[in-house]
Formats: C-alpha cells, sequence, structure tokens
C-alpha cells in the first residue's frame, strides 16, 4: 500500500475525492479500514489493462481511468451488486503530469457518479499497467450468479452490442465509416456505461447474469458451462445501435454483436415465472433489455437461428482469448 | 474477473486450494462473493510487484508469489487484521507452464500458512507484473493506524532488520559474504515473514503501527508525520542477524537496518501505559520485538544516537522513492 509515499502522486488521488461514510480510513496508511453493512455480502471484482493489449498509446489517459473502473463495475452489476469501494494499482513508466491529471480526472469522475470511492492502491515504475479491484454489496444470497439459468428461461442483452468492437475496427483501419457514427462507437469503446443500477434491479428477478466483456457468444457460453444448459438466440432479435446498422451490412452487423467484445451490457436469464415482475420493475427503469433467445436443455449447446434458420458468423472466432 | 476465461490459466488458481468457509462463491464468476462477520471491519490492502523494479529476472516464480502475498499480508499484520481473502491481478508475457507450476505453488503455500483464500482476480498478457490486494478483519475500532504515536511512547521493531537490503546489495555486486550467511539473508529477501499473528496482538496495545518495506527510517517517518510527534532511535539497540553481523562492519550494519527495506518487520509504538499488558502478551509470542527508542514531542524530527552521540548515517538516502 504504497499511497503517500511519493507526493507527486500523492496529490492526485488523496484530495477532493467523494466521501464516504463506511470509509473509516482511506487512502493513506498500510490498507483501509471499512465498516461492514450487517445482512449483506460482500462482492469483489478484478480487472487489469495493459498498455498496447487493452488500450493503444492514443488512448486518453481519462477514457483508460473511465474504463478500467468501468469494466470493474460492470462486473458488480453483473453480480447485482451495489458499487462501494475501488482499490487502485498504477505502474507508470514515468510519472506525467498532464497524464495524472487525465487519469485522476477520468477516475474522480466515474466514482463520483456511481457513489464510489478510492480507499488505496500502489503506485510502482514500469510498463503501463493498471489494475482496479472493486468492492459493492449484496443483500446476502441474492447475488446474481453464471451457474443458475433453466431450460424455459428467456434470454435477454441489456442494450445495443457490437458498437465497441466497430469502433475498434475502424481505429485498427480494418473498416471505415462515417465521422459522427465513429465519434459514437467511440465513445461506447472509450467509456462504456456499466449496467450498475439494472444489475441491482435483478436481483431475485434473474436466474443469471454476466456483462459482455469478451463477446455475446463468448460470454453466454460461460453461462450454458456453468448452468448445463444450451440456448437459441434469434439473431434478428439482437439490438443494434443505428450507428452500427447505418456503417455496415446486415450480416456484418450481426457477425460484430455477436462475436465483438467492449460493450460491457449485460446478458441475463429470466424465467417464465418471473417474467410479469421483470416488466413492472422495467417499466420504471431507463433501461430497456431486449430479449433475444431462450435457454434449452441441450447442455452446452448454442444454437443461432435468423428468420428460424440456422446462422452461421463468418467470424469463427469467439471473443478475444489472451493466450491463443 | 477473468480467471475462467482461459482453461490453461484457469487450472492453476481454481483446484486444490484451501476453501473457507466464508467464501459464499470464488473463482469463476464475474466476481467472487463472501460472507462477512458481525462487529468486524474490512482491511483492504494493495501492492504491485513488476519485473525488472522488484525482482530481477533470476527471481524463482515461487518467490515472486511468496513475497506479493506476503508484502499484502505485511500491510494486513501492521494494520492488526486478520487474513481472510486475496485477490491477484497477473500479467504474463507467455502462459509458461513451469513459471505458472512454481508461481501458484508459491501462493497456495502462504494461502495455506495463513489461511486465507484466493478467490478471484484476472490474467492478462503483457510484461510481466503482479498485483495482490488482500483483505482481513479486525474488530471494529481496534485497526493499528500511523496516526496514533504519542510523547513518550516507547519505539519498537519486531525483528532484525538489514538482511534483504544486505542480500540484494551481494545480488547486485556491491558486497559480498559468505556463502552461508547469503543463503539465510537471501532467503530473507525472496521469503519474508509477514508478522500477522504479532500485530493481530497488538491490537488495543500499540499505539502506531507500520510495516517497514521501504527501510525503518523511511516508514518511522511516516508514523512521526501521521502523528505530527519526532523520535529518538539509539541506533545500538537495532536488531541485527548473525548473518548481518559476521559480514560486514558494525556502522555499515547500521546502515543496513536503518535504510534499506524489504526485510518486513513491523515498526510499532507502545504507550508506557500499555508496557505492562505488553510485557504479558510477548510472553506467550514467539516474536521477541526489541525496543530500539521512543517517541518525542519535536514534530518531524528524528535524531539517531550512539552511545548517546549524534549518530549520521553514510548513506543519506531514506527509502527507495520510485519516482525520485
Amino acid at each position: 500500500m504504497a499511497f503517500g509515499e511519493f507526493d507527486l502522486i500523492d496529490n492526485y488521488f488523496t484530495h477532493r475525492w467523494p466521501q464516504r461514510d463506511d470509509v473509516v480510513l482511506g487512502v493513506g496508511d498500510d490498507g483501509a479500514v471499512l465498516a461492514l453493512p450487517q445482512g449483506a455480502e460482500l462482492v469483489v471484482a478484478t480487472d487489469t489493462m495493459v498498455s498496447g493489449v487493452h488500450f493503444d498509446e492514443q488512448t486518453p489517459a481519462r477514457a483508460i481511468a473511465h474504463k478500467v473502473a468501468a469494466v470493474n463495475l460492470s462486473d458488480l452489476a453483473a453480480m447485482g451488486a451495489e458499487p462501494a469501494w475501488l482499490s487502485l494499482a498504477l505502474t507508470l513508466p514515468e510519472a506525467d503530469q498532464d497524464w495524472l491529471n487525465g487519469f485522476s480526472h477520468g477516475l474522480k469522475e466515474i466514482c463520483d457518479y456511481y457513489g464510489c470511492q478510492l480507499i488505496g492502491g500502489d503506485t510502482t515504475k514500469g510498463p503501463l499497467t493498471v489494475t482496479v479491484t472493486a468492492h459493492g454489496f449484496v443483500p446476502a444470497g441474492t447475488a446474481l450468479r453464471r451457474d443458475g439459468a433453466k431450460p424455459g428461461d428467456w434470454l435477454f442483452v441489456s442494450g445495443c452490442i457490437g458498437d465497441a468492437g466497430l469502433a475498434l475496427a475502424v481505429q485498427q483501419q480494418r473498416t471505415t465509416i462515417s465521422d459522427a457514427h465513429y465519434r459514437r462507437v467511440l465513445e461506447r469503446l472509450y467509456f462504456p456505461s456499466p449496467r450498475v443500477a439494472l444489475g441491482q434491479n435483478l436481483r431475485e428477478i434473474a436466474s443469471s447474469a454476466i456483462d459482455i466483456s469478451d463477446g455475446l457468444v463468448a460470454d453466454l457460453k460461460h453461462i450454458l458451462k456453468a448452468s448445463n444448459v444450451g440456448a437459441r438466440v434469434d439473431v434478428d432479435e439482437l439490438p443494434l445501435s443505428l450507428a452500427m446498422t447505418e456503417s455496415v451490412a446486415a450480416d456484418a452487423a450481426i457477425d460484430y454483436a455477436l462475436s465483438s467484445g467492449d460493450d460491457y451490457e449485460l446478458c441475463f436469464t429470466v424465467p417464465e415465472s418471473r417474467r410479469g415482475v421483470f416488466d413492472t420493475v422495467l417499466a420504471h427503469h431507463p433501461a430497456k433489455p431486449i430479449c433475444i433467445g431462450r435457454i434449452t436443455n441441450e447442455a452446452n449447446t448454442l444454437t443461432l437461428l435468423r428468420n428460424d434458420e440456422p446462422w452461421f458468423s463468418q467470424r469463427e472466432r469467439e471473443g478475444y482469448d489472451h493466450f491463443s
């Protein structure tokens, strides 16, 4: 725990940050001390972003900070947890003032927005790598898991998918789209919105949930494997943005929606018996999840249909496996 | 949260690990779900180790795993906390089987020894960097802090210091010592023992505590600054190992003890009014902390004495500042 050792960096992470009542002792000691709510379980998620792997040299520091926090908060959302605290491990090649300004600004913004507090961390010298550990709470026994989907459950995604993948394709010069559309999809790549409120609303409603970080197919398969079930997805139902449908052909759009990650929408299942409660909760919620299919009893089998005919993706790769 | 995505790495961190009753859901979902004890506060610490900065190419993977966990558990010890859970963020250039075997073995050993469980993390591709976030508990209101030292309090260190610094000096060919002594001090550099049991015993006894990661002078100054006090240290009293005293001259030994880090002993203060309780507790404890001086009312002033005369270190640097 090294915040406090280097005054230079200390300044960026200890002053004028949101303060939560449950933080007894925050940044500046060997560890943070945190008061715990009664009747709750703690949910902990950790994600790392590495320069040259998860973002490139052009990515603004503010976006890096936003995204590494958002990715962690998205994990909490997928568990149905209410975010509380973040720890930051920041490895930097040098203490660049502009970069640190942008980074701390981005981190403070997302902490403010979701009401969470930075409680400590470590700053070290080395190749640019950012790890965040996020802490949140669920009422005991209500965490959303990957292993609860049952045959007959309805399958949902929380919003448009594929946009971040399209932005990455443009950035890597694999395709070209209009500037206006690029701005929209780049915003989704750089500043994803974790579905924190929706996740909490799905507690005691959804039978399983995961966030889409590696692509719908890859992440849905985690639910299928953990729950020992299959799924049928109607690819015509996949929610696509205007930026997507106006930029690429229909088949390519479906491909992006199925295979590209980084959108951080939720994928979840709702039993028939909870559909009424689900619709009632959603009526008061800004997010409008889309039903894209149904869970089947064919273990580990994902069937893609278009106009009720089997559909095969042109891109056979399923998500982004760092070591494949 | 990416354990579970890559079967290759998954195997190393999900099987045959110690299981705690309070882990409702461990490795393999978007986040871990953890049951919380009543009446406790949570203590969270985070530390990163970077290849080429905190360890070199020759450092065995088992030692890297041990040390990054030990450094975090040492932070918990300095807060008086009982360790419970670890999260691991592991960035690797490649999925080398031998390395992963050694690393997971080292991590499992220290988790077993201290009764803590790996609850999740992330594996990413990139330059070798390891971040651990450790979670532990203290009875509410009893965490040891840096800011409670008062003039007149006795100043202690928990054991011999300087050995890890001596090992590093040999490794970097700045000095030579006998093979037998080198093996002993290298063990302290590679496999430090966090003072977990002692830290818990110091709750409601010590008025302040810190672990010595950057060197006694550098770390003691954090207590002095946070507590707005000074200290007088009798350098003749510094606990030195036989490996140290038989390898280097007295002045150099004192220098290592004052200025080199990585020993992970505790430095703490005990009020006169708690000395009786402290001695009683220690009578039943294997560790035998040494009194090295006393807290004074001269804010931020550290006075070093040898034979009651002012003593000045030849090495003016105070700890290891990554960005200075």
